[in-house]
């Protein structure tokens, strides 16, 4: 296993979000690997949030990448990403600050996702009064039911609506099958698949209606192996992967290493079978079941007592020794996304296992 | 009820977290009129986080706060904030922040709490080496058993320990009291007052054992209203109150006005009984059970069907009118101190109902 013991970990005001650099490599080389390399790879961004992260990606070969919302596709532009998908429908004010960034920067290729006519028309209007074009994928729901269009003829209207809409330039489609988390490998397989195949078969009628699909982008973290396999599957684009956490490394088979810990410090003893930590809901993220974290070297058999905005209450199992007032734990966060999101910078650790540098989370917020 | 309709609502991108001044305004003057004025009155910044709430407070006579972390102390100290008391327990790196906050703010009485002897001597130890002097209060655990030295001796002991080491000023006591959480009136008095009881008693012991105890600090949103009138407590230190929320708010009287409220937009239908709103976890805080907020204008039987980090999936009830895309919805959260924390910047309504500035939340993160 990974040491991720920081050998100055005592000059870190805890709680503090550590991001371990080899670790971040590791997984990078890994989903290479496990692709042959990146050409079909489209990281979402909305994980990690930073641009040291897309800088360390780009260096690798990543070229393209998916984020959710506009201020990280602004920061992605502004560190010489050229390819960026705003995997997220675009209303309202927002329309104006999408149509601002493809002004400010005219070579990024940006595009969004849309489901809904009177958006596509909005979205066409303000293109057209500032003389921009925008690529724009149709949003396939192939059975999450939390956005997109339905597959065939509803999907196929608006890829003819933005085909024919000044302004926009229609990209292809774009599927998020956040329904296919089946834990066991092989019914993930069946309804990957399954969820996929609907999208392919949009994809034939929309190009058997005369229409070219440049691409069609798929599939999270849970699904993403499979789906890259298919044809008609250009790009697939999990997040997670980039920092893993337990939410997903506990169920799935991965070669992904655990890269964002939180550093966190006991604080108070009030028994002896209690030890309250410095890591509450400002510091783990709290949207997954308890328990939020797994603690490194603490046994898997702690409850989880109370949960406070900057404390967390364990009970330590009987005969555990009972840890000291400044003690340090290492946090191997559930759901590693929501957790970055928390944070303003995370304290990064270098190949030797030394804290070196902060770095912002440049693009928190929306 | 208060008008939380926003007339250019169009122009804020969504999501977005709004502050009405006119609300942030009335709460003010509410708890100055339940307290006879501010005197006893020691807010906890915790809820807002930000220079510009802090500076509202200022401006109605608010003359001294309680923080959870280092950045909230030294974003009080920045605006000229005198007395600030950071209710936690300074271990590890963070007792250097807090020595150099006390450098470059001498003139501030800075205070800490502590619970625990060793923690104590490092902060003696720090403190005398930069020359410094800084105020420590004996946090005392009177039932939550989250934090605190045990009432009585315990805590006479470290008040003892704190009055003898150089570099310490022994303030007095500090008491959270957490556990008061019952939902009837009658039996929140009831446990609020016992649980005051065993603090005062232990600051009667420490005055008969001779060291002054300058001030005894008590209580949050819930126990506040009865823990000030006790004979022996000085300050009573509530922060929800400033924004409120439907988490106190549905179970306690109160005078209170919601004055930070999430703009959300749907940004998909993709059945007929779905609504998809772009406020996810990532800009309502999920640290509560279901539902994390109240939607204005939309019925209570909505369903809270799927929650992810940009999307919030809801079934309407049955013969609902069918939200279009683009429509807004104005959110009450259930927490209000967690979400805001979500945020790195507010949209500002002002008492004409205008959306007119953004004010940064300034003292996000640790």
């Amino acid at each position: 296993m990974f040491d991720y013991r920081v050998k100055n970990a005592e000059e870190i005001p805890t709680p503090a979000l550590l991001v371990y650099k080899a670790a971040v490599a590791h997984n990078i080389r890994a989903i290479g690997d496990m692709m042959g390399g990146y050409a079909r790879l489209r990281p979402h961004i909305k994980t990690h949030k930073m641009s040291q992260i897309a800088r360390m990606e780009m260096d690798e070969g990543i070229d393209k990448f998916k984020c959710a919302t506009p201020k990280e596709a602004a920061m992605l532009a502004a560190i010489g990403a050229t390819d960026v998908l705003i995997s997220y429908h675009i209303v309202g004010a927002n329309i104006g600050r999408v149509v601002d960034l493809k002004r400010l920067y005219p070579d990024v290729d940006l595009k969004v996702i849309a489901d809904d006519g009177d958006a596509i028309q909005a979205l066409s209007d303000a293109c057209t009064s500032a003389g921009v074009s925008l690529g724009v994928m149709v949003d396939v729901n192939t059975g999450m039911d939390r956005t997109g269009a339905l597959p065939g003829a509803p999907s196929l209207a608006l890829a003819q609506q933005i085909a024919q809409s000044s302004g926009l330039c229609f990209v292809g489609l774009h599927v998020y099958d956040g329904h296919v988390g089946d834990f066991d490998a092989d019914m993930r397989q069946k309804t990957a698949f399954e969820s996929i195949e609907r999208a392919v078969e949009t994809r034939c009628l929309i190009e058997q209606s005369g229409i070219e699909v440049e691409k069609l982008v798929a599939s999270g973290s849970p699904g993403f192996e499979h789906t890259q396999r298919v044809d008609g599957v250009d790009e697939v684009s999990p997040g997670t992967w980039i920092f893993w956490d337990t939410g997903y490394g506990d169920k799935l088979e991965s070669p992904f290493e655990w890269a964002a810990l939180i550093l966190s410090s006991v604080i108070s003893t009030t028994r002896a079978d209690l030890v309250t930590l410095d890591a509450g809901s400002k510091s783990v993220a709290p949207d997954t079941p308890v328990p939020h974290f797994r603690a490194l070297g603490l046994s898997d058999e702690i409850a989880f007592v109370r949960r406070n905005e900057e404390h967390q209450l364990l009970q330590l199992p009987e005969g555990t020794p009972r840890p000291r007032v400044g003690d340090q734990f290492y946090l191997v966060p559930r759901h590693v996304c929501t957790t970055v999101n928390l944070w303003d910078e995370v304290c990064v650790i270098d190949e030797d296992g030394m804290f070196v540098e902060t770095w912002a989370v440049d693009a928190r917020g929306h």
